[in-house]
């Protein structure tokens, strides 16, 4: 797959992002978005309940609508951002984001605040699940059968943010299926025949990010890789 | 000078950030509040205004009450945010936020908008005007005698971002007089007495910050120094 938007330097303050796709609200998702350039041309994509909460916020005014084309896409619906990339979204067991949060909130629930993603070329089928509160028959099935899972890597064990000393929070209160443990994403999807197996969207208390440390290695040990920035997936 | 929040490393994920003060409500100068630690305790300063228009945007949320505080300053009204500080805020010609324009926005008035900082210490006066459309003559009795001034440095020229070729803008439309010209800062803040002119602010498209050029040169003839990340400024 290739297209023009992925060659950079194709004028001044040119860069390569012709789209960008939000599975949840978190503001580790979007505050990102407040960092691109004014003038940069995208368009960009979500549920219509996590473009709802970008467009109740003023700030993300700075994508100019004379730019940044915004596209709410429904689930299960497949759509094409580029020629031979087709895209589905689908739900996954989430909760809403931090800066929504009235009280305690609902988690697990598989709702258009947090997805799924699955990308589909002519060479092969790659499912991006950054936010999952919970392995689900659901989920299992979705994923099933992929080339490549990238799959939240959150928390090696629910209570890491406590043994950290960092916070009070365990790991699926945040909306994140830990690693390890009764459920965990190891146990619960390795007998599911799948390619290639990426934890992403690691928090820096996880030990997995250590290379040589005895947490990376027992994860690789269950077929499992760490990315890292600038990795290059091909299907 | 010192307080016990200037020392890092106080305990796991301590920032020495202890307060922020924001001089008006463009994307460059709140997007960053969004990526401090959401468990990080400050003080949050601002006129009534500004913060009226974080208010309004639940993505701020994510500094969440329990560890911030918002702190609405009055124009003209001295505040001691840490012992032996004296912190005034005062109007100067700006504009509302690009992200909060609509329709053509009015230019240079001094209002609750942009404001300038006079810092006061045992050991002299700083004042910090990062934005700034106009060098009106309140704003020369305002700067008139600090010990450092640290200045608008966004645009050499008001043509700046039309001859780089990235935008169509000039530099006064975005609320930043240029340095050069008539009635730029260079020549209308020339006669006043100033201990150190620094400027700071400077967008990539000027060419003040290039070592060695020309344009770099000029300014630093002209008594003036380009700021730098990790300067130290002492009082």
């Amino acid at each position: 797959m290739d297209t023009p938007a992925l060659h950079p330097k194709a004028g001044p303050r040119h860069t390569p992002i012709g789209g960008v796709l939000l599975t949840n609200g978190d503001v580790d998702h979007v505050a990102g978005l407040l960092t691109l350039r004014e003038s940069q041309p995208f368009r960009l994509f979500g549920t219509a309940e996590v473009l709802d909460a970008l467009a109740a916020n003023a700030v993300f005014d700075v994508m100019s609508p004379r730019f940044v084309e915004r596209e709410a896409v429904r689930l299960e619906n497949p759509f094409q951002p580029f020629d031979d990339l087709s895209v589905t979204l689908f739900p996954v067991p989430g909760k809403v984001p931090l800066w929504l949060e009235r009280g305690e909130p609902v988690i697990g629930e598989a709702t258009e605040t947090t997805v799924g993603v699955m990308i589909e070329t002519s060479g092969g089928r790659l499912a991006y699940v950054p936010g999952c509160a919970l392995v689900t028959d659901d989920v299992r099935e979705r994923v099933r059968g992929a080339d490549v899972l990238l799959f939240d890597g959150t928390v090696l064990a629910d209570d890491d943010l406590m043994r950290a000393g960092v916070g009070g929070k365990t790991g699926r209160r945040m909306g994140h299926v830990p690693m390890t443990g009764e459920n965990g994403s190891l146990q619960a999807l390795a007998d599911l025949p799948i390619g290639r197996r990426i934890f992403v969207h690691i928090n820096n208390t996880n030990p997995v990010l250590i290379e040589g440390s005895g947490e990376r290695h027992m994860i690789e040990k269950a077929g499992w890789q760490v990315a890292y920035d600038g990795m290059v997936v091909t299907l």
